[in-house]
């Protein structure tokens, strides 16, 4: 890894994607020049006070009764994401959440490059799933050396993620979205995205469970 | 919603089903009496004074050089959240993300219940997926009301979601789980949480540029 300067969270990382999104999404440059963090608050349901800290965290200053300049924002979050880049990828596993992530188009515009899909199960290969064959795990290390692949997506069972990390890290990959439950053991200088779906089940359920159902 | 008591928010919920879910599949009650938050923070990459506190919003303390009992953090977990009772909860949209999230057993073990999945597409009305037969959208209102669902999974393109929030509010959908990016107009007293996976795009990539390639 590059370097001694603080890393930014993955709290951080998340909201300015947001930002992001919803700058490029609903503001058009040509006709409109700035954004208040009270604006970006309200439609995010965040605290203004949050939206200006994370902006300066990039070296994004607001002018006050002015807010932010677009421009500036969006070209920070650009290049501090490479968001221009090309980011090829692979996926291991080809079921129904890996064939979901290898065919969702919203991951496409910012550059992830989804450049092929693994199974180990010969009813699945040779598929054809969000416009990639399926192929079979013997053919993993050769694609991540042809195209620099240096992030691998696991959509594997619970039980073969470990084995697949291990796999994925033998053959050159240095950062990992996992979408398995399974804790990973895997050298320091891996980096880990845990995507814990079942977790937002607590804030669902919690809030399901304080609602005063009517009588009768 | 009942009372006026504090919510205890996302990030909180979050981690409090990280403990629950590492201390269920990890510990064995009948030989383990207690857990440590050095313990926890160590498997789960987190901050142990951030884990002390979390367990105190619960009302659970742990004993110095002890640690916490582990019978009363999941006691205490499972009351809160109502993790013993079934949710039953209906899924829209029926594409790879939708079927993915019916089949998931990662859900069902928590107590979750999809009752139905529903999509607008006669190709996909009448298939099976995941144990559930899709249905056309015309039987969202009955299947709601027979089962008492309150919980209301979006897993539509992007441009459906607001009108699926709309009509599952209508007929009595209170908490939406929301996979599309769309940024849903709702009374106050619905909950939604947003799954926006595309955010995390941003530290993956982030952590991508940080590393530095060896020259050849």
């Amino acid at each position: 890894m590059a370097g001694q300067e603080n890393i930014i969270n993955r709290l951080t990382l998340d909201r300015l994607m947001q930002y992001y999104h919803w700058i490029t999404e609903n503001l058009d440059p040509k006709t409109e020049a700035t954004v208040s963090s009270s604006q970006l608050a309200k439609q995010l349901t965040l605290d203004d006070s949050q939206i200006r800290k994370d902006l300066a965290v990039i070296g994004v200053k607001g002018q006050r009764h002015v807010g932010f300049d677009i421009q500036e924002v969006i070209v920070s979050i650009r290049q501090l994401l490479g968001l221009s880049k090309s980011h090829p990828a692979v996926v291991l596993g080809a079921g129904r959440l890996g064939g979901a992530i290898s065919s969702y188009n919203g991951f496409v515009s910012y550059g992830l490059n989804i450049v092929a899909l693994f199974d180990n199960d010969p009813a699945k290969i040779g598929l054809m799933i969000g416009g990639h064959v399926v192929q079979p795990l013997d053919h993993l290390e050769s694609v991540i050396k042809q195209s620099n692949v240096l992030l691998g997506i696991l959509a594997v069972p619970d039980h073969a993620a470990q084995e697949s990390a291990d796999r994925v890290v033998a053959a050159g990959i240095r950062v990992i979205w996992n979408f398995s439950p399974a804790h990973l053991r895997l050298p320091e200088d891996i980096f880990v995205r845990h995507e814990r779906l079942f977790v937002a089940l607590a804030q669902l359920f919690y809030h399901l469970n304080r609602i005063d159902i009517p009588n009768g």
